[in-house]
């Protein structure tokens, strides 16, 4: 008998479900939107809803399911899979939300955050397939992480490994969402990149110029896309943006390698998607800030699972609590 | 039967072999020192000799020996177990350390580099008895360091992982043996806190004047000792070396807090033997670079083995050889 897998992604506004078969293949999605003010009850309500419709309509309504996973936007308590809290979405914190899943569906459930979602998912069905050692960093709006050692999600001594976003790559830095200084999502995050484009268009108008222009002439409108599209046509104050940020992010990959001696550095979420213009460049600058022996055994990778990475990572933790995969 | 085991750990001019019991009592040590310039053949015929002088004397004569471990002082290839390379001696790029000994000895054989060895050897004898996750960074006159996920040495990709003291901890910072700028071990082993002190006496003769003094007035001989000793006794040139080797330290050691969530940070080598005048105050300054979870988590604990630690890790590398431990 066939069997498949459910896989839940769920982020404080947008949640996706989707049924998938033991390699991955997404055999059927359902997408929800939730208002983050009905809290953590109406998510968790929307997202066994869009997994009913998906069970009701399987195609092959034989086959069993096997497994549940669940990315979730925000710290996870493991192997419990307990949610910590949530930032955004009042009422999250303390929910058991394995043991929710696991009464509702009977069957294995794993929780975890959706950075290391993804990570399993890159690892699985992405660019990291077939790799023991490799380190995922998703560069979006913030930064997070994964790390894989022996070919099993390393999860750390409580659940909190990964926290790529949260190394400092500059000490003194500018202050980050954690309180600290200096972390790499302080630096490196689409919000961040924007951040030292508008600063650097209020402080040098003439180098600013064209991203302001680009931006229609709001200040405010200045982002990290526009710095890399300003960038990409040559301008000076574009590329001031793009090399500042390639060179922090060398830093943090080339301590990455010295330490860590991985396979691969895989990077995904919206920022890395503008491509060679990131990657280029970034592949030649860590050669500054890691040992010839480490550089040369890891590659800089970008993710394979883009839009769909998140639920793709939740069907792989599924995979996970099914035990198909050596569990971190 | 009662079985033996036999480490020996291989420096540039030092050499240790120890007999021991599968509980790591040192059953018998022998020392040599070996003129570097006799090369690795010199070296290899000597550590062999003192090898053979434990097996022939050895208290319970009908004991077998069931494993060998060497820490060797540079990268090893493993599990080939063949020598990289090492800056100091001669001849020792390419030899087949493993394969010699193996043929020499008949029982199998585990050669890592030393600090591996002293990280295995704080895992299962010292300060990191009974953890799963873990770093040990030795700080001597350069800083190494090793880890531990999952109860089993992580080597990485292609054996270098552990490099603690080449991640940068203040880019740009000063040049390192590695020919990259800003690394730990260009700020915190005690040649470079001995190297900042000197260059504070020289910058600011006033705030020198005690750590000059210390040194009996040469500026040459100050050393790291000397400015622990100074900070000690509170004076302010001496405090100001300790704190920066503190913050330097803080930042590196928060890092790996917030990216690895390990349950503990072993700091050995002869820098952190200052003792409560460095951890009392680097537990404190790491807050500030660190998540409060992974924080929480954490011990940060001096090493256990002490004088020997070279040699027990390779003792434990001969555990590992016998297959008595989870292999990394």
């Amino acid at each position: 008998m066939e069997l498949h897998y459910l896989g839940i992604d769920i982020g404080n506004t947008n949640q996706t479900v989707a049924l998938a078969d033991a390699r991955g293949e997404l055999l059927a999605i359902e997408r929800r939107q939730t208002d983050p003010t009905r809290g953590a009850v109406g998510i968790l309500a929307s997202v066994i809803e869009a997994a009913d419709t998906l069970l009701d309509h399987r195609p092959a309504r034989d086959a069993g399911l096997a497994a549940l996973g669940v990315g979730f936007g925000g710290p996870v308590e493991l192997p419990t899979g307990v949610v910590r809290l949530s930032h955004q979405v009042p009422g999250w914190e303390g929910v058991p939300l394995k043991r929710l899943l696991e009464e509702r569906f009977g069957v294995p459930v794993t929780v975890d955050n959706d950075a290391n979602a993804a990570t399993l998912g890159e690892l699985v069905f992405g660019a990291g397939r077939g790799l023991r050692d490799m380190v995922y960093i998703n560069i979006g709006t913030g930064i997070g992480g994964g790390l894989v050692f022996g070919g099993r999600l390393y999860r750390g001594a409580s659940t909190s490994a990964g926290e790529v976003g949260h190394t400092i790559a500059l000490p003194g830095g500018p202050e980050c969402t954690c309180g600290h200084r200096g972390c790499l999502e302080a630096l490196c995050s689409g919000t961040a990149i924007g951040r030292r484009a508008r600063e650097l268009a209020e402080a040098d108008p003439e180098l600013g110029s064209r991203m302001l222009a680009l931006a229609g002439g709001d200040l405010r409108a200045i982002t990290s896309k526009i710095a890399f599209r300003a960038a990409a046509e040559g301008d000076p104050g574009g590329r001031k943006v793009v090399d500042d940020t390639v060179e922090y992010l060398a830093v943090a990959v080339g301590n990455l390698l010295n330490l860590l001696n991985p396979q691969a550095v895989i990077l995904g979420g919206g920022v890395p998607e503008v491509g060679a213009p990131l990657f280029t460049p970034l592949r030649e600058r860590v050669r500054d800030y890691c040992m010839e022996h480490p550089y040369r055994a890891a590659r800089i990778l970008p993710a394979k699972n883009g839009y769909d990475a998140g639920v793709r990572g939740a069907v792989a933790l599924a995979l996970e609590a099914a035990g198909m995969l050596p569990c971190g």
